[in-house]
């Protein structure tokens, strides 16, 4: 090792799911929405003021996108916080706030990129084991720590935590920020925003990769008292100034404007999601109520690396962990119904 | 103050120039191009997929764009990183490459963005003060050091230092990495690329901000050994895996293929800023020859403040800063024969 690379920060990154190239292949691995994004969106695309690109976007601490969102969500534009897809914001939220020196707190199980966030800022963490059931026991969040982020529903597993539990955890950390990770919480959740009111030291978390079908256009944000936005908000002015390009402030407008829509594509995952959960456990899977766009199964018999790796031959692609406690289970994306069917005749094959 | 207020990361965040959003004024003020993208930018915007906006962008590791860069400055891709903006890329090597402990090294006048990096990521530094007359004196950063970076041209004073100079500040700092910042680099000045092959050490950053015409787009890049590039890269993906989103990955490759369109618009520049020296002389302004898409211009008589407030009466916007040594600079962006037409009209009145 040459002297320079001493002094290298050397972290181990986290890794996303498998981005395969081959063309055809049914994709229920990274939790992406089955249907396009607005026909809204669209249109706006064939609009775009092309030679507008050679200017910055518009001047990050006032864009209309955080109007219309916080015009959306009945909250000030000083609430909201943009960034590059909710791993930016959250990535800047771990930066901005867990600084006290002493452990955050989230569950064992939970979006893999926590522990690689707390790793590389270098700040202390614990995790509290989930139940048998993958549910989030409340009283694990009680106690002295440095911040508590958890998303709900969790993932990969799915659960819920009651709106009472979650306030319960918040009521309890008011010395420390508590992030509420709510990337799929269209899916049938029960969101935190309504105790914004309440708590000025809780911050929801949100995407636009999920429910929104915008995953190819990096958009997430967060929603928190004014005071805490503008924490946030000066340490990205100390990262980066500009994160969020033209084509993205312009077209995430579009998406937040066509409510409809937006409602009608969740509904009809929630429904493919019933009927999926319905033929898993008439194959012989078990998996918690999911309340996301995918379903953290486990088959009885048949181990989850087999069906992993025998999905890929049917051009099928689904998550599998080798980590401990869930590397039995599979995490499948909720597609198309003419998807999920697909994945239904494969599964057969496979586990008879 | 709260108590979770306590122990939040607090910052004094960079301040980017103004960005008035009046229609019709003359936008001197953040070193964009005065020229539209490419054409093959506009055509690829109409032809974009935008179904596929639903699905994640392009695997980090290996996008066309990064293809696209490497074959036009013939390296591998292993030696391209891309980010949101040089500012993403230099962000992130600071946080990378500068943990030695010891005090990084910059110039005293500089992108005004290198001590709030090294502010928010808890970085010691020291700056060096630039000569009389602006330029970078290389004996001041062969001393002990945590690394060095320094803008080639220099921002915000145009000034260019040779290669042979760069060569010595890289070859004396062996044992941590240099980061020469070339955002002005394509509008006369002489890169250090060639360096990359006796250096492993050195790391070039790029921008299509200013020469490109795409500040927009949110597009930077980074050239550097493989192994400098790789412990890049495991941070990057420790901090946001998909920064880059699908509209900017795609009218990226389409600006690096259109390179007689990219010559051009550097070349209509370069002229304007000659005319452009010649009439600032006459009107009794000095300024070191500039290598950038700007001049740093000062008045014998004048002072800059007021010009600045002035020039704002007539619509044009140029940059100032209340600055210890620049205090009576302007930073004035090149930019069409029109609009310098009209900026010399209002600084004859102004100044007469």
């Amino acid at each position: 090792m040459r002297k320079w690379e001493e002094n290298v920060k050397k972290v181990v990154p986290y890794t996303p799911g498998e981005q395969p190239q081959k063309k055809g292949i049914i994709k229920l691995n990274t939790n992406e929405c089955p249907y396009p994004p607005s026909p809204l969106v669209e249109k706006k695309i064939k609009e775009m003021a092309y030679e507008d690109l050679r200017l910055y976007p518009e001047f990050p601490e006032k864009t209309q996108l955080a109007a219309e969102l916080a015009a959306y969500h009945q909250v000030s534009e000083e609430e909201i916080f943009i960034g590059v897809g909710s791993d930016d914001v959250l990535s800047m939220a771990f930066l901005t706030f867990f600084q006290a020196g002493k452990p955050i707190l989230f569950p064992d199980i939970t979006y893999s990129f926590y522990d690689v966030w707390a790793d590389v800022y270098g700040i202390p963490f614990q995790t509290k084991a989930l139940a048998e059931d993958f549910t989030i026991n409340p009283e694990d969040y009680l106690a002295d720590n440095g911040g508590v982020i958890f998303p709900n529903p969790n993932a990969p597993t799915g659960t819920l935590l009651c709106l009472e539990d979650v306030e319960k955890i918040v009521a309890a950390n008011q010395d420390v920020v508590v992030i509420v990770d709510e990337a799929y919480i269209d899916f049938g959740g029960i969101s935190a925003l309504p105790l914004l009111k309440k708590y000025e030291n809780l911050l929801v978390v949100r995407t636009f990769s999920k429910s929104r079908a915008m995953a190819g256009a990096r958009i997430g944000y967060a929603v928190g008292s004014a005071k805490l936005i503008s924490y946030l908000n000066n340490v990205k002015y100390s990262v980066n100034s500009y994160t969020m390009n033209r084509p993205s402030l312009e077209l995430g407008v579009e998406a937040v404007k066509d409510d409809a829509y937006f409602k009608e594509i969740c509904g009809r995952i929630i429904a493919t999601r019933t009927r999926t959960e319905e033929r898993l456990k008439s194959l012989g899977f078990t998996f918690p109520k999911s309340y996301g766009n995918f379903i953290f199964a486990a088959h009885r018999e048949v181990k989850a690396g087999y069906i992993f790796e025998k999905l890929k031959e049917y051009d099928i692609y689904v998550r599998h962990w080798e980590k401990e406690r869930i590397s039995n289970y599979l995490r499948i994306t909720i597609g198309t119904d003419e998807e999920m069917d697909a994945l239904f005749r494969a599964l057969r094959e496979i586990i008879k």
